[in-house]
């Protein structure tokens, strides 16, 4: 068994999803490489002590550079807040190491651009958490589509609607809010959830020509979780926008924190001239599927349960009927990492990939504040 | 166009269904004969009189023999208590008058082999409203089972679940609340609800050939509605049972009114060897099925909206998408009895295809009150 | 019992939604006024005696002139392509007849304002066949927004999704697909589809102040059914827009003819401070809702049965459970405008109403047309 | 931390899903106790080692007896079919081991009072693994029940259907097929699945009274896997029994292997007078609920999604709107046995709990075979 040392930058909600991947990938998948959790890095010490301590972890560093610089560690996984993403990519990629970065990729495109040419100038393997391309059901999406089921599609539907900043008492900037504060997270919806919806838009569907877009912040200021000052909100609460698709299909994606009632659905539909497939990680373990083709009077959605094995993945989970979770998309997308090194074949999404949705985002929040279209 | 004149006994629940029935089926079928709303006869004369100015029935009688003996009546429609289908009935048959009643088709098979014979011997046409049967998507699970599509069968469920009798300050007994009433009901959810799945089961799946059942009374005692008298509840509040049908599949059904939550819940599910069906009076324009042959990837439940021009009934109605409810299903029964009249071929449910369920129903209460299995 | 006479142009799909509506009012609403047919009228003579006999029309008109200078009708019911709207309803004006004109009211804003302008001058009732707000879970939710259950609104979302011409093989033009042919219908889903989604929209959030649309026609030509010519398609086959309510909530609208498994869904879902309300076509006796001051361990969204005496219509029709269908909503706009005649209110949508929704129809056609945001 | 180290017996679905509940518990849950894979055992040495390699444990046994010998070992965890539990139980009681076993206990009751005798004799620490209590959704309904919502219970039901044996041409015996084997697993459906329905029953609403039984073996003889013989099939491939609870209320339980379309549909439904609730296995993180004390208007069944931080468990996942799925319910398992070792307590369900559903089990396989009540 050949190992690869992970050194991990940051232990919030992204560094327990990626830790566990690590831990469990092994167990459930046949590899030749198994990660040894060597390291993880975070400025406040005892914290990342005890996030050691809870998963394994064998050392602890405070400072980034000096984790980089580590002989013992083979990849850097960065899951700093967004405004890190950069210059930690960088570096690490100068060090030769390869790099496991959350999303989305930088702040904006132009970050972007120096991440990409940094590790293709190394040459150093690297990938983007987009995990939900690794929901089961998703990927069982792309088999659909790659074997031409669905036919000429005419449209894409996309939205990740939430509820948690209803409230207007919730703060920004902090540990559990940066998500709040433009200067940690670049954008609001658009680089947090929209960044997903494009992710596996681009997969599904492929590239995307044009954009036009609206935002909205309903909560003009916010008390700063850090300084206990009431600021503006410069993020986007909202964002809708379409698109075109280089195929011909239109695309039409939405995204709010202030959908009341919705925790985190993001649902995806694809309409095709011979079918149609609609998925929800609400129910992430199901696909709906439609197929013209059916018997006209018993045609109908079919409520598919994807867990049986010879569907993408659950070959390697339980039995028919016994559901998988969120967590899994982390370990499918920890083994697949580990599989491209046996073959030496490069999985993604990689950074080039995630600059694709990058520039999309910048479109779209260029296309709001101009009221304009906006070419990607 | 020929006309077929109706003479109605009762201007109740039932009494409104009928008769809208009889007032749309030209409107949507194209049919060669048309009901004429000749007299509503009830005791109640004023009621009466209100009833048939609302609908247009041309006359009112307040003593059902005397409806029976007029010549300008061609079909006698029973819509009373239970308790009094069996003398109307027979009375009608002898008048030669065809008997559209309602179901069941009486207080026991006693009562009900007395009918049959009556009409048998008459040689009058004869049916009853089980109505269910004319629901769109049932109609086309009978086709498709006859298709062979769901190949041999294992499983038939079906129950009926209520919640209206929870509430022990119900009356039993009167207008609104005879079904409570063992005197006028005969029994309780048995007569009333399991009838309707029993018909359907035996016209989808085959007779019956033995049961075992359990019923229970939750409230003990109601005050009756006419008296004011608090008096022992006699009817069935719940009951259960399985069942072999002739064909080896095993049957389970269930009704209560004590189903907190469940307003007219009455589903089926019939599972086969190559298929499944599934339906639920709540969403009743919609059929579930599931084909085993269907690719495996993409197998699942189909949810089939049953309004396309295709399925039974539908190409008389909208167009696909728009759906329609539960009086449609007398208006169907109205339309096929019309047809019949053209064809001279007989359509059921008759009164000998109900005798069936009436055995059935007896077969239960019997064995729920012996505690043992018994033969239909 | 006072009478409505009525003159009915147009004997299509809309002319028998209509006239089932006048046949069925006074059967289930107690109302003072009850609707007569007095004439149909229709260029095709024998098509149109065919739909008296059919309904029960008393006679046939050929020339709608003709039948709006009649002295014994009250009323008249324009069902003819869209075209034809303004020439009918402003001499019908002028002939000081009460008037319930198809929607949308018009081909474009400017004939909608003489079409105001004309009935207003004359004093004559008028209403346009918006019929969706009068399916009772539309109605409720309504009701729910009135009494301020849902507080302040963020977001509105809307679509209707068919998928019946992805074939490019469907015609344009001529009876059956009028609604393809730019010059009969004005414009494609925009006024087919959308208009009904914007008319329930205003109805429930209020006014629209600007717009951003994008329009897509996949099938560019198509053959013209009366001539058999091969012709652009000249109507918009998919559009889609955002806008910003009065009351300053998002709105994001989708409309298509090619979303492949898809008959006629309509959705509409509404996000509010408190709660939120979703509903769907397909099964349109539900009502979907969600309160944020449920007990936040048993909250969800609710699934409304929308069945009960107490909910808006139900009283009228049969007993909890027991769904109605589509053709129901035109009778009880029918049931709503003969109670307006007795209570002297006037009932919406007017024709003032409906020019709201054409404005915004225009603004969104403009917007795609130039790329660019519009006020309405 | 304190260690409890584990001897597992078995290395099958059921080995994989316990070992996987004792890697995981203390990255999740905030425990003093920590399991640690001290030896697997099996009498296949080679498969035994290919399982310790992949999931940690530290040594190989192919004798279980020497297992229980062993003073490296805390716990046993029975894992082999279900001809085997009592023996291995009894000895490990006696050898002073807490013993963790799988479901069902035994192979009967006179086989579980013999094991519930040894652990209780011993004072050994005891548990059954009937994982499906532990499903959060489960959980919140044990809750729901307890704080009284529900008010007087009228119906329990449930159903667990599977179409995994309709084929006759699947094996009986082995590895694989062990549950059709009669000597080795005791019953068919009745020990495999309703166990499971039987246990959360008595669980959330009290003991069970008597019983009354359907079997049905359809498929009448199967080759034995490892002889390659024709044998009859002595297990029940389907079974439906009602019953009365104690609290006087009606229980209706159904289950097959030959409902085609189901892979693992457990549900369970319980209507109170209050309130009723509603839980389906496929889709195991959403608990249905339905409150009578809603609103009129706005009442109906609420869909819960239960990921919230104040839902059991749930707190120590993810963020709302992520599910969890099928294995959780061990790593909970897990979790509270911990937990018990620090405070003290027992933790459900014991053998004497398990027990109690044997006993049912018993009854109704002696209620089909007689076709009789039978008093439990």
């Amino acid at each position: 068994m050949k190992t690869l040392n992970i050194g991990m930058i940051g232990y919030g909600f992204m560094g327990r999803t990626h830790t566990n991947g690590y831990c469990q990938a092994n167990h459930f998948f046949d590899l030749q490489y198994k990660p040894v959790l060597k390291a993880v890095c975070a400025r406040n010490e005892e914290k990342a002590k005890a996030f050691a301590q809870q998963w394994g972890y064998e050392s602890v560093e405070t400072d980034w550079r000096k984790l980089i610089e580590r002989d013992d560690i083979d990849a850097i996984d960065v899951c700093t807040p967004n405004n890190l993403h950069k210059e930690i990519s960088i570096a690490a990629a100068k060090a030769g190491k390869m790099i496991l970065c959350e999303k989305p990729l930088a702040m904006n495109t132009a970050e972007g651009e120096e991440m990409c040419k940094a590790v293709e100038d190394a040459g150093v393997r690297n990938m983007v958490w987009y995990n939900y391309r690794r929901v089961p059901a998703v990927t069982l999406a792309k088999q659909l589509i790659d074997q031409g089921r669905l036919g000429k599609i005419f449209h894409y539907r996309a939205n990740f609607l939430q509820d948690w900043t209803i409230n207007a008492d919730v703060p920004q900037g902090g540990a559990a809010t940066w998500r709040l504060d433009a200067e940690a997270a670049g954008s609001g919806v658009t680089g947090d959830l929209l960044a997903h919806c494009i992710d596996t838009a681009i997969w599904l569907n492929g590239g995307i020509t044009d954009v036009s877009a609206v935002t909205e912040t309903f909560v003009k200021e916010r008390t700063h979780a850090e300084t206990g000052e009431k600021k503006p909100v410069k993020i986007d609460d909202a964002c809708s926008f379409f698109c075109h698709f280089d195929n011909g299909s239109l695309g039409l994606f939405e995204s709010t924190r202030y959908a009341r009632g919705h925790k985190a659905l993001y649902t995806l539909e694809i309409n095709g001239e011979k079918a149609s497939i609609r998925w929800d990680l609400h129910d992430l373990h199901r696909l709906e599927y439609f197929d013209h083709s059916d018997d006209s009077v018993v045609r109908g959605w079919r409520s598919v349960h994807v867990t049986d094995g010879d569907q993408p993945y659950m070959g390697n989970w339980w039995v028919p009927g016994l559901q998988i979770g969120y967590e899994h998309t982390f370990i499918h997308q920890v083994a697949d990492f580990l599989k491209s090194l046996e073959t030496g074949e490069a999985i993604g999404p990689t950074f080039r990939d995630a600059l694709e949705t990058q520039k999309v985002c910048d479109a779209v929040l260029s296309s709001a504040a101009d009221r304009a279209w906006k070419n990607v």
